[in-house]
C-alpha cells in the first residue's frame, strides 16, 4: 500500500481544481493534497469510468438533457481516451487528485467546453460507487475463472489418485486410511462453496447507483433504467441515499475472498507439511520451488507458504474496511475513498493465489510410495475392528470401541500393530473374535470398504470425480 | 466469553471418559481438562444434538444397522431427554466435557447399552458439525424475522415523515435538503441485502455433513439421503472430510452479520448525532434512555452507543474465526471447537441489538421543526442554482458550478444566504439571471423536484414504502 | 461472550434506578434494559470497585468533604460488603444493571442514606476507569507469574536436552542440525520479550483516573494524589476528559496479550506437529491427550490445538476493542461499555493456556532418537561443506555454494547423501577438495561447531540456560 | 498494496539466481515468481541493507575471516551503490527478486568475485531481520518528531484557548461546562502514551539479529557485538533461532502504530463534529478542506475524514500481521516475507495522518461564540446545583442528585431552564435552598470552580500546558 503515499509527484496543492474550485481562494495545504490524493489507487477504475460516462452521456442524450450532437461529441471523446488508455499514451497527473478528474480534464482538452455538460446530473459520489461495482463484477468474473482452473487441477490430480492410499488425519495423529483423491476432492467442494459466494455476492451487487447524483436524486428527468440497462445492471439502486453511501457490496466481496484465502491458505500448508522430509508426500520440482542463499541443498515451497501467509493479508483487507465502515453517518463521507485499497488488493492478490496454486497441483509430483507407507502407521485400522464387532458380534458401538481400546493397548505394550496380534490374543478381550477381523484390518480393504455417500472409497471418489467433471462443463 | 473459562465445577480428569476412555490410564491434567471443556458453550447445542441423534437412530434402524426395536428404544430415550431439556430437569455434568457425551452418558443411565448403539457409524465430528449447521439455520430464521421487525419500524416512520425535511449530509456538511422517510429508507434497503445475505447463506449450509463419520466415511450401509431429508437439508455433503472439516459456512454466517452490524451502527451513530443538542432531530423517551449518576439532567442513548459498539464486537468475532481457520490442515482439528463461541456470541449479540433498534425507531420522538431548520441551512440549495442555469441558460453544467461558486462567496462575503441575493447582485455575476431561479432556491422546492427514480422527493419516497410494504407481504 | 446477553433473570426495566432514576418517569423497554445490563460481564471487577470505594471514602474523610465518622461508617459498610464477596453471601441484582449500583444498594441496606455520600465528587466514569486499571494491573502480575512458570518448564527441558540433535527447519524443511534445547530456548526469548510487553503496559497504566468525576473535575477540594497513593497508583491522570476516556491502556494490554498468544499457538503448532507419526519427535501421556469417540487408537494433542486456536480468539478480542474505540469522540460515550468483555476473556483466556502449554512442556516425552535420525537428514550438512570451501580453499563463498549445489545435485542423481560420494566424485567438481571434508558433514559436529554467540552448539545453549536462570532468580 | 502484485516488468522466471541457482535447473512458474518476488516492497529497506552489509564486511575483515583488503573492497563498492542509491541512478532488477539479491549482484558488477565473500557466514534469514529492526527503529524517530509536533499544535491552540468555555459531552450529550483548552490538552496525553509505546517498542526490538546466520549460528568466528555496535543496537540477540523467526517487534510497532491511529480518529472524528454546520464550532479554510464536484457552496474535512478512516487501515494491517504469525512454526518461514507491506504501510499512513492533522491544528479557525452558546445548553450545571446542596445544606449526593433531577423535571415542563426557575419553585422541591444556588449556575462558574487536579478550569489548564511544554524542550 505503499505506492499510494508516496507519489512519484508531490501534489501542488494548486487551488484551481477544475471540479470543484469555484468558491476557493486559498492553496491546499501539501499533506492533506497529498492524503486526498487518489489518483495512484483509483486509476485502476479508469476503464470502468468511462464507460459510466459514455452510458451516462448517451442517456444525457436520449432525455434531451443534453443535445444528440453534444451526447455524440461527449461519447467520442471519451472513446478517444479509452483508446489512448490502451495504447498508454494517456497522462495522468496526479494534480487533478483523482481518476474522475483527470478524465474529465483530458476530455475538455478533446472537445472544449462541451466536456463541462458531462456532469450534468451526477456526481462523484453516484460515478464512484457505480465504478467499483462495475469493477468488482469483472474482477468476479476473472476470480471464478481462475478458481475454475484450480478445480480442474483438482479434478485432474484426484482422478490419478482415487486409489492412492493415504493417512488421514485428525488432530494431526493418523487417524484412518484415505484416498489422496478423495482428500484434494474435499478442496473442490470447498472452491464449489467459494464460487457460489462470489456469484451471490454479484447478483446482490448489481444494482446501478448511477444517478443517485449527490445524494438525493435530481430534478433533471433522467433515465436511470436506461443507465443501468446500459452498464448490465439488473436494475437502479432503489434509493439514492442508499446508492452513494452503500459498500457492503465491498464488505461482501472482501468476505468472500477472505474466506477463498483461508480453504488455500489450508491447501498450501498442507503441500507445506507434505513436501517436509517427515511426511515426504510430494517433491516440488524446481519450478514451483526456490533456494536458499546460504543452503545449498535446499529446496523450499516459498509459494505454499506465501499462499498461506496471504490469507492473514486477506482477513486484514477486510477488517480494514468493516472498519472503516462502522459507525459511519450517512451520506457519502471521504472516509468511503479508503474502500478501494483493500479491494484492488485482495482481488488481485486472491488471483495471484490462485494461479499459483493450480501450478502447484499441476507441477507437484506425487510420492504415493510414502503416502501409503504412513496409511499403514499402526493402528489406523482401528475403527474397522471396532466396526468389525459392531457387524459380527452385535455389540453396540461403544463396547466395541473399548474392546479395541484394550487390544490396541495390549499390542502398543508388545511392541506391534493390530494385524500382529495372535488371534488369543485377540480372544482374550474379546473371545468371540474370529479370524476374518483380520480382512478388515489392511488399509487398503479399510478405504474401499468405505462405500457411503461421500466416502473415501475409490468407486465413490471416481463417481465424485464424474460428476464434478460435469458440474464444470 | 469469561463463562467458558470458569466453569462452576472445575472438571475432575477423571480418566474413565465413557466416549474414548478405553485406552486411558492416567489422569487429565486439571488445566488442559478445563481448556478442553467445551460444555458451557456447545451445550446450546442441546436440540440440535437431539434432533442429529433421533434422525441417526431411525436411519440406524430402517437401514437394519440396528434392529428397529433399538432404534425406538433410542428413540425414546431421546425424546424424553428432549423433555427434560424442556422442563430443565436435565443436570449438565462438566466432567463429562460436552454437550455429546452428556446426553448419551444421560441416554445410558435411560436406555442402558443399547445406548452404545448409537454411535455406530458416526463421530463426534460428523454430529457436531451437523449440530451447528442446524443451530445457525435457525439462526437465521430468528434474525430475518428481527429484521422484518426493524424495517417494519422503519416503513412506519418513513411513512409518516415522507415529506418531513431535513438536511441531506455529504462529508457531514449539510449537502441538500432531502425528506427523512428517504433517509430512513435507505436503511431498508440495507437491511434487505443483509436478509438476502443470510438467505444466501442458509442456502449454502443447508447440505447435511452427518454420516461422514470421523472424516472418511463408513462401511455401515447408511442411508445418507434418509437422515438428510429428516432434518430438512436439501442433500447430504458430498465429501466427508469436506463434510467434517467445513467451517466456511460458519465464516460466511459470521461476515454476513458483522456487515448487518455495521448497518446498524450507521443507524446507531446517526440517532446518537441527532439526539445530540447541537442536532436536536430526535428526543429519547425515558424508555429508550438512562440516566448518570451524577448529572441529574442527562437522558443518554445508551442502547444506541452500546449498539454501535457491538459493531466492533461482531468483526472482533469474525476476526476470531478466521484467524482459527487459516492455515489448519485437513481434517478435523480440535481448533475447530473455538467455532462456536464467536458464532453464539454474534448470533445473540445481533439479535439483541436487532430488538433495541426496533423499540428505538418506534418509541423516538421526532423534532421536525428542528430538521426543517437545519434543512434551510445556508446555500443548501445551490446545486438548484447550478441546475437552473443549465436548464434555463444552457450552462454546461461545470460552467454553473463555476458561476453557483462565485454566488456562494458574494454571498458568504455579505453574510446572507442565496436567497437573499438582490437579482442585480446575481447579474452582476451572470448577466442573464432571471428571477425565476429564487423558485428553485427554497428546500421544499427543491427536496420535491427530485423525483429521479430513488430520489428523494415525497412522492418517489411514498412509492418506495409502498413497494417495500408488499415485499414484506 | 453469550452469557453476557442471557441474564438468568431478565432485568425488568423498573424506572427507579437508584443511581439516577430521580428524573425519570417511563420503564425502560425490556430489550434496551437488556443490552444495558452489564452486571454478568464487571461483575468481576467486584473487589477493584470496593478497594475503589474505600479510597476514596478515606479521602473524603481526610479532606472534611464528609465527616470522619461518615467516612468510618462507609468504610466499615465496604469492608462488609468484601467480607459477603469472600463468602459468596453476597446477592447480585441485575434489575440494578452493574456492580456499583449493586454495590452502593447494598451498602445503603448496611448503613442507611449516608450510603448518598459516597459518590460525592465521583461519577461511574472515573471509578469504572479506576477499576479497570486496577483488574488489567493485577492480571498482568498473574500473567507474568504463569509466563515465569512456562519459562521455567522450557529451561528445565532445554537443560536435558541441551546436546539434543534435531532438525533445524527453515520453510519447513531440514535446514541445518540443532540442538533441541536451543530450539526450546527461542520460545524463552519470545516469552522474555512478552513479559516485558506487560510490563512496560503495567507501568504505563498505573495512572489514577479517580477524582475526574463525570468529565471535568470537581469543584469539591479532593486530594487525588491521595487516592492515588491508597490504590497505588504513581500519580494521579493529568487531565480529567483523558482520565474518563481513556483506553489506550486496555488496547495495550489486549494487544501485549495477543502476541503473547501468537508465540503460543507457536509452540502449540510445532507440538502438533511433533506428535504426529510423521514426525515421531514427542509423545503425549494421556495427562495431556484424549481420545476420540470413534477411534479407539487415537491420542490427541487437543490441548495443544486449543492453544493454537485461541491466538485466533485473542487477535478477535483486539480488533472488538479497536473497533470500539475507533472514530469515538470525547468523553465517556457508553459504547466503553465493551472494553470489559475482551479484557477479562484474553486475560483468563491466555492465563488457561499458559497452564496447559507449561503442563505440556513439563509432561511431554522427548523421543530422541527420531530427532536425530531426521537431523541426519539427507544433504543437512550442505552448509557445512559449503563454509569448509571457504575456510580451507579459501573461497568466496558464492562460489563454495555453487559448488556444493552441484554436489548435491550429483549425489541426488545417485541416490545417496553427501558424505557417501567419493572423494574422486568431490574433486571432479572442485579439484581441491581433500578428505577433512568428511569431518564436517556429520550432524553432530555440525551443531557443536555453530559456537557464535547465540549458536546451537551445546556449550552455547548451555550458557544460555544458565543466563536464563540466573534472570528468572 | 497493488503495486506489490503487478510489477512494471514480468519477472522472467530465468533459473540463473545468482545467490541460490546452483542446484535448480528448471525454470521457475511465472505465477510462483510473481509472488515471490520482493523487491517492489522491500527495496525501502536498501539504505538499512547497505548498512548492514557494511558492518557485516568489516566485522569480516577485522575478525580475519575474510582479509581486511578484501573487507574494504567490498566495503567501498557498498558506500559506491549507497552514492547511486542517493542519484537515483541504481538500477533495480525486479528478476533478481529482493532487494539483497539485487545489491549482491551490482556489488558483483563493481568489485567482482570478491562480492562473493560477502554472504560469509549469514544468510539473508538474519540479514533482513536486521534490516528491518533497523528500518523500524529509524521510522520511530521519524514518528516520534511528527506526534511532538502534534502535541505543540495541541498546547499552542490549548494555550489561546484556556478559558474558552464549550460543552463537555459524555454520550454525546452536553454535560458539564468546560474549557476547549482542556478538551484539547486530553489530546496531548493520548499522545504522550502513544509515544511511550513507541519508545518502549524501540528499546525492545533493539537486539541485533546479524549473525545468526541461516538459523543455527555458524562455526566462523565472528564477532556478533561488533556488528551490534557498529549498528547501534544495544546487544546481539541472545538465541539465533529466535533472531530470523521472531516477529514480535513488528506486530508490537503495528499495535503500537493502531492504537495511535485510533487516537487521531477520535480527534478527525471530533473536528467532523465540530465542522458541520449543527456544531459550527470551527471553520475549515480553505488550505484544509476541499469542494464538491456537484454542490458549489460544500466546504468538506476532507482531511479528517480520511484520517478517521486510516484508522481501519492501521489495524487491518495488524490483523494482517497476527494472521500471518499464527502457528507458524520456527524458524524462518517465507510466510514472514508478509512482515514488510504492513510495517511500511502503517508506518507511512500514520506519518502522513500525523502531518495532517497537525495542519489541521494549527490552521483551522475556532467559534468561540458558538462553543459558548452551546456550553449555555440547558441544565448543564445541574451537577454543580446538586454539589451546592451536598456543600450547602449537608445533603448526602444521592439525594441530592434526585432533588436537582426533580427539579429539572419541572423546569421542563416550564420549558425553561434551572437558572430561570424562581426561588420558590426550588423550595417547593427543598425547602432550604437559598438565592446563592443560583451563583453555581452559570457555565463559566461552572468550569471555573473544577479546580481539583486535572480538573477543567482555566487555570488548571494553564498550569497543564505549562508542564507539557517543559516536557517538550
Amino acid at each position: 500500500m505503499t505506492g499510494d503515499q508516496k507519489p512519484t509527484a508531490k501534489p501542488s496543492g494548486h487551488p484551481s481544481n477544475k471540479l470543484w474550485g469555484g468558491r476557493f481562494s486559498g492553496h491546499t495545504n501539501p499533506s492533506v493534497a497529498q492524503l486526498n490524493l487518489s489518483l495512484p489507487v483509483d486509476k485502476k477504475l479508469v476503464l470502468e469510468d468511462l464507460a459510466t460516462s459514455r452510458a451516462h452521456a448517451a442517456m444525457l442524450g436520449e432525455t434531451g438533457i443534453i443535445s444528440r450532437k453534444d451526447a455524440e461529441i461527449l461519447f467520442t471523446g471519451l472513446q478517444k481516451i479509452e483508446k489512448e488508455i490502451g495504447e498508454e499514451s494517456f497522462v495522468f497527473d496526479e494534480a487533478l487528485e483523482d481518476i474522475h478528474m483527470n478524465i474529465e480534464a483530458r476530455l475538455h482538452e478533446i472537445v472544449g467546453d462541451v466536456a463541462g455538460r458531462l456532469h450534468t446530473a451526477r456526481s462523484r459520489n453516484d460515478q464512484v460507487a457505480t465504478d467499483l461495482r462495475l469493477w468488482i463484477r469483472t474482477a468476479i468474473e476473472g476470480l471464478d475463472a481462475k478458481f475454475v482452473d484450480l478445480q480442474r487441477a483438482i479434478i485432474d490430480l484426484a482422478d490419478q489418485h482415487a486409489a492412492t492410499l493415504m493417512p488421514g488425519f485428525t488432530h494431526g495423529q493418523a487417524a484412518q486410511p484415505i484416498t489422496f483423491g478423495h482428500h484434494l476432492m474435499a478442496y473442490y467442494e470447498m472452491i464449489r462453496r467459494d464460487r457460489g459466494r462470489l456469484g451471490d455476492c454479484r447478483n446482490r451487487l448489481n444494482e446501478c447507483p448511477l444517478g443517485a447524483a449527490a445524494l438525493a436524486g435530481t430534478a433533471f428527468p433522467i433515465d436511470r433504467h436506461q443507465t443501468a440497462r446500459i452498464l448490465e445492471f439488473d436494475t437502479p439502486m432503489r434509493n439514492s441515499i442508499d446508492a452513494v453511501s452503500a459498500r457492503d457490496f465491498a464488505l461482501e466481496f472482501l468476505g468472500a475472498l477472505a474466506i477463498g484465502a483461508v480453504h488455500l491458505s489450508k491447501l498450501a500448508g498442507e503441500i507445506i507439511l507434505w513436501a517436509s522430509p517427515a511426511f515426504g508426500f510430494v517433491k516440488l520440482p524446481d519450478s514451483i520451488s526456490t533456494g536458499s542463499s546460504i543452503m545449498p541443498q535446499k529446496k523450499n515451497p516459498d509459494g505454499a507458504e506465501i499462499v498461506r501467509a496471504k490469507s492473514g493479508r486477506l482477513t486484514g483487507n477486510l477488517v480494514h474496511l468493516l472498519g472503516v465502515m462502522k459507525g459511519l453517518p450517512l451520506a457519502y463521507m471521504k472516509d468511503l475513498q479508503e474502500d478501494k485499497a483493500p479491494v484492488f488488493d485482495s482481488a488481485e492478490t486472491l488471483a495471484l493465489c490462485l494461479d499459483v496454486m493450480t501450478a502447484m497441483l499441476r507441477e507437484v509430483e506425487i510420492d504415493a510410495v510414502n503416502m501409503k507407507k504412513m496409511a499403514s502407521a499402526k493402528f489406523i485400522t482401528a475403527t474397522d475392528a471396532a466396526d468389525w464387532l459392531v457387524r459380527k458380534l452385535d455389540l453396540p458401538f461403544r463396547q466395541a470401541h473399548r474392546v479395541v481400546g484394550e487390544l490396541v493397548t495390549m499390542a502398543e505394550s508388545k511392541g506391534v500393530d493390530l494385524p500382529d496380534l495372535a488371534i488369543e490374543d485377540l480372544r482374550s478381550v474379546e473371545p468371540r473374535i474370529s479370524e476374518t477381523i483380520f480382512d478388515v484390518l489392511s488399509p487398503e480393504r479399510s478405504a474401499s470398504s468405505r462405500t457411503s455417500f461421500g466416502g473415501t472409497s475409490p468407486e465413490i471418489v471416481r463417481e465424485a470425480i464424474k460428476k464434478a467433471r460435469e458440474e464444470l462443463k
